[in-house]
């Protein structure tokens, strides 16, 4: 506790903090920036702007660019600052119902390396040692000295806001699994952990620097196995009360349908998540795993998938009317039928969504193909160290073998 | 525009009236308050509250109270303010299918008094004309100059939130009606005046000063003729892009059922609404309007409400599933079949709910009863006068004959 004199200088050591990690974000989100651009976007005065560029220099989160972006007045270049080549770093996490993606993502959101493998069994600890020997390989060839600033883990489930736990993955049927304590057990080392559901994640990664930059009310439908969605609403994310929200593969849809294993009969899911989509196309479900491959290797859409866009178009027609969106991104499976069977996806939207929300709403693939919900996850675990650089670098670990310690 | 030398006395200024505006709020959300209170409420000193008090004494919106709540110290009472007595109103419309009920309302929501009325033609000016002299009706007694700051009126539709034009007021049969300027019309007088979504204004009333004070995330269901949710997330009003979030009616429910007036078949509104209710106790449609009367004259609920009530539970499931809000009212005719059939609801809603949202969610009648849009709308109209209170009494209708001018 700092005595109570103590207050005025607390404040300003908070707000310079406050402002390292603003022009931090600034960068990172840009890859680079100009020192004019960020006087300006950061209403502070040029001197206080060089004082927090040559601490976040000192700090190796950044680094001098002799010329960054146009050039200004009579041709003269713009200096700046661009993030560090060997600067701070993230391990992101995509974990899928039977295969993981794992990178190492730089700032600007970079990938800088990934691995990736399908598991055989899928007890949590069995996929927390699968998942940590993808975090030592991506992490492997990460310079000496580079901060390693945290992990990030996206979950196809419900997770908990407050500490991360996973209440519910039901396609892996793990529940209350504190999946985050087994990774770092099983990586022996201690580093910032963080876990979220998987189309939260990919929301707010389309939203930071995919289809959605500046939109303030977007929806990313995330359709694999299960359905769900991460939702922004007036540029904040939409978490409820305990962080569950979204979850509209449960969404009522067909009362005389197909059971699912959430105990209903119909849920959305069951008609248009990936077995739905599988058994349509007389997919076998083993090969479900492989089902994106099978629907890119489609030139046209056959004829039994589109009752299946016809029902994506019905729901997300619900979802149009329940919130709104400007924009709704197609993530998963759905990104696919979107170019496979558009027409019927956009006639069940259509004919479902009252006109006054229709009309200003745009269906959009995923600008970040695939990685979505990785890069978001890489987002998430960044996030520490734009509230906090000197903190969060402090936290960091910065040497090579003691990454891969376990 | 100011000159730029002029800009630190600008801030000030508008830092000034952010203070009495903020004051005033807390004023209204409390009816009264001691100096103490505000003192370490706003983090100002006490002669900046001493001020800004006196500077809202001149304004004639709040006056001096020589004991408020408890006492302090050794007994002695804290003095304090309080709103004043003939201070700014406002007028609140409450517009129904086939009904306007309308409300001088003063700080600290007091309805003053009231005015309702069944309409026979539902063209939008018959009804404007209709609204007006209730209005007129609710400002006759009001004290001369005491202010009028505006007008707020809730519509059983859709509302575009850049400038209050009625989208769709389906029950009504209304395309684009710009009922404000209607209104204001057949007053034939200049008041700020502003129009929103019913549900939307009974979530705000009931987060203000209702059963969800202090919940961050919340759904307001009014089942009424139409059935809409207001939703709150994260202590901020759900709004979508336009303005037409929460058209929760048209969720698709039973893709067999009956069809609904927006074109598809079996929206929750079709099951669950006032038609729906009507038919299942054998209540004649043109009886409908009395619905409220009839459900409340049970002792005990009839059987056929029963399944009504399941349907009911089923779909709240679905929006638990996608809002995991803390609580949900039950707005409009749910909250008397809530009395009736909550054992169905219930249920409906354990069956429906993933466990990790069902469990922290109640279920809760409206703490205002039938007032909680009206109040709403009161809420609404006062809003203008918390965000900066010298221009909002400054646009404020004084005089009472002018008032009533039409």
């Amino acid at each position: 506790m700092a005595p109570p004199r103590a207050g005025l200088g607390t404040n300003q050591e908070a707000v310079r903090r406050h402002n390292l990690g603003t022009l931090l974000r600034h960068v990172h989100q840009r890859g680079q920036s100009s020192r004019a651009e960020l006087t300006k976007g950061m209403g502070l005065n040029r001197s206080t702007i060089a004082g927090l560029v040559a601490e976040l220099e000192s700090l190796g989160a950044v680094e001098h660019a002799d010329t960054v972006g146009g050039t200004r007045g009579a041709g003269r270049p713009s200096v700046g600052v661009r993030v560090a080549r060997n600067g701070p770093f993230v391990v992101a996490v995509d974990l899928g119902v039977d295969r993981a993606v794992v990178a190492r993502v730089g700032m600007g959101g970079t990938v800088l390396e990934r691995a990736e493998t399908v598991f055989e069994g899928s007890e949590a600890w069995q996929v927390g040692a699968v998942v940590a020997g993808l975090v030592r390989k991506v992490v492997a060839d990460a310079p000496d000295l580079s901060p390693l600033v945290g992990i990030g883990i996206s979950v196809p489930g419900l997770v908990r806001r407050s500490d991360g736990l996973i209440r519910l993955a039901p396609n892996l049927d793990w529940h209350d699994v504190s999946f985050g304590s087994i990774v770092l057990a099983a990586l022996g080392v201690d580093v910032p952990i963080s876990l979220a559901n998987d189309a939260d994640l990919g929301a707010m990664a389309e939203h930071e620097r995919g289809a959605a930059v500046g939109v303030g009310d977007l929806i990313y439908v995330s359709g694999n196995v299960g359905v769900g969605a991460g939702v922004i609403t007036g540029g904040q994310r939409l978490e409820g009360a305990g962080g569950y929200a979204g979850e509209i593969g449960h969404l009522r849809f067909n009362p005389g349908g197909k059971p699912c294993h959430c105990g209903n009969l119909g849920c959305w899911e069951t008609e248009v998540g990936a077995h739905a989509i599988a058994d349509a196309i007389r997919c076998p479900p083993e090969r479900v795993p492989e089902l994106g491959a099978v629907l890119a290797g489609y030139a046209k859409a056959p004829r039994e998938l589109r009752a299946i866009g016809q029902a994506i178009g019905q729901g997300l027609a619900s979802l149009i009317n329940a919130f709104n969106p400007q924009v709704v991104v197609m993530g998963g499976y759905f990104g696919a039928l979107y170019s496979l069977v558009r027409d019927e996806i956009d006639g069940g939207v259509a004919d479902g969504a009252l006109p006054a929300a229709a009309e200003s709403v745009t269906l959009a693939h995923p600008a970040l193909g695939d990685d979505s919900v990785l890069l978001g996850a890489a987002e998430m675990a960044f996030e520490p160290l734009f509230v906090d650089p000197p903190s969060a670098l402090g936290r960091a670990i910065l040497d090579a073998r003691a990454r891969v310690a376990g």
